[in-house]
């Protein structure tokens, strides 16, 4: 099955270059509201499901044992821009549990906030696993093992018992196997499993309305995205998409991006998940896909929908800042009736 | 027309990612060797062609009233990595005509290679112009009408008196009609003209084989070619793609990447120019097609093979430096016979 293009680049009038990709919009129920393209292949969510993997860190007690509120929360979801108050308050949340970032085994990387990557190095500072995009998600992983007393050594392998948690966690919400056959490894060295669209579409429905769940799930569940649309920052960071679009709408819209132009996201009022994912991997099309879709799915409210249109509709500018293009929808994605 | 996939992105053993697009490969007299997808479709060749655009700076005398040798012509014809050689290179140039950055009009960015980045952020600094990865294009424009007595400014401009000769050379060169339809802005704020893969191609085998050519074009032209394949560091720099593959074969490899996912490039010695775009505009595809093309080309040279192989196959590693997956041609573009 060929994906529908659903994105284009412009420059001037002329297509320059083209997204296909496929979404699907499901309720908790398991019920489809919108889809596109093949949502039956499984796909790498990749960090699209940190909000999943962090309901360990509040089923178990940890993120009330060491006091964390809205932003730790939203940073043990988080694929942050490593700018200082990301790298700090992972440092925070490793410290209420005895611990510094030699504990993180997700590797450094300079920060994908270019202002923060010029500012550390005018600080004649490199950086440290801190400034990793993960590090609040790894900083939720050892706190969730040493509330629990597990070893948090290993804890980004398979067979360690934090990720055994977190598996648990995402076949609970997807319904989908999570094994060794759909397994390979993420850029932070935890397991990533791929899942179809579809599934991840309907675990996201349940995280937003707790149906279909344990009620300590529900609750940790809604707690983790109630922190995540509280303090977007957290999640992302100055400039990013995921933090403008939660911006947008505060409390009504969760978005996480996920590496290879995946999106999971859900709009608590409509009791709606959402997974999509640009075939080729680029996250310029998959922030207008899901930018697109909110718009699409929230058009009831007039000046949110133009909001959200002005972000699935992002100009291309020149190094002297004239506009010569831009990235749109297509007409697919726009279809009316939607 | 659907292009095939010629990339695919796998993490594990799954296809995680894939990339369609378009390739052609002809001789210089119009004679198709080898193409995939729809090479009539015009697309916008952006910094592959600099090679072409920089024929007047030869031709016009310029190149040698201002003592260019090897290193300049080929910074004319780069996408540079803003490290201190090429900025210096490219002010030197600008000094030869008596002016200096402020003649530069592409605008100004960090340079695109991480280390001349971070090294001028530590020494307090920002970027200006000569950092940007086409001053050295712009550096030859502004020379070429120095030397002809040209008022340079404006050169960037369609309808300005260099810009008319970069046209007449493309014309020249890929037999395309040039004019205001198949017109965009390139990011350093020149135009840029939409052309089919199939006329780039046969552009480039003209370039290196000066068949068609007026006999002072043809010369300019294998002046370039051998510039840049004497010099590959000043057509790219420090870990780049293009300057890998000219150094794998020093003479015998001629290529110049653009943005959104385009190649043009020529082997001299059998006489071909290759032209092609990935579909969805990303370079790490467009890097993995051209060195499977080469790699095939030139497979009677088993070692250079082997190192072209190398390239096309490049691994994806996690943030501690573990193999995680891997970009790699896919069974279409490997296809035996070709």
């Amino acid at each position: 099955m060929t994906n529908p293009v659903l994105v284009e680049v412009l420059r001037g009038d002329h297509v320059e270059s083209a997204h296909r990709g496929s979404l699907a919009v499901f309720d908790a129920d398991g019920q489809s509201v919108w889809e596109f393209g093949d949502t039956a292949r499984p796909v790498f969510p990749r960090s699209a499901v940190k909000a999943i993997q962090a309901l360990p860190l509040v089923e178990s007690g940890a993120a009330d044992a060491y006091g964390f509120g809205d932003r730790e929360l939203a940073l043990a979801c988080a694929s942050h821009g490593g700018e200082i108050a990301h790298a700090e308050l992972a440092r925070s949340m490793l410290a209420r549990a005895g611990l510094d970032e030699a504990a993180l085994e997700c590797g450094s990387h300079w920060p994908s906030n270019h202002d923060a990557t010029i500012a550390l190095a005018r600080a004649g500072k490199s950086p440290n696993s801190l400034h990793n995009n993960c590090s609040g998600k790894h900083s939720g992983f050892i706190c969730t093992c040493a509330n629990s007393g597990i070893d948090h050594r290993g804890y980004v392998d398979a067979g360690h018992k934090l990720q055994q948690m977190v598996r648990e966690a995402m076949e609970d919400l997807t319904g989908a196997t999570h094994g060794s056959d759909n397994r390979a490894t993420d850029g932070c060295s935890i397991p990533t499993y791929a899942v179809p669209l579809r599934n991840l579409a309907v675990g996201f429905a349940r995280m937003a309305t707790g149906q279909g769940l344990s009620s300590t799930r529900a609750k940790a569940a809604k707690r983790l995205f109630a922190a995540c649309m509280a303090e977007p920052f957290y999640v992302a960071g100055t400039g990013k998409a995921d933090t403008a679009l939660m911006e947008a709408a505060p409390g009504r819209i969760f978005v996480k991006t996920g590496a290879e132009g995946v999106y999971c996201a859900a709009v608590p009022e409509l009791g709606l998940g959402i997974a999509l994912k640009c075939d080729d991997g680029t996250g310029r099309a998959a922030e207008v896909m899901i930018a697109t879709v909110l718009s699409r799915l929230l058009r009831s409210d007039e000046a949110l929908a133009a909001t959200l249109d002005r972000q699935a509709n992002p100009p291309i500018k020149s190094r002297i800042g004239v506009e010569v293009g831009s990235v749109r929808p297509t007409a697919a994605l726009l279809e009316p009736g939607r």
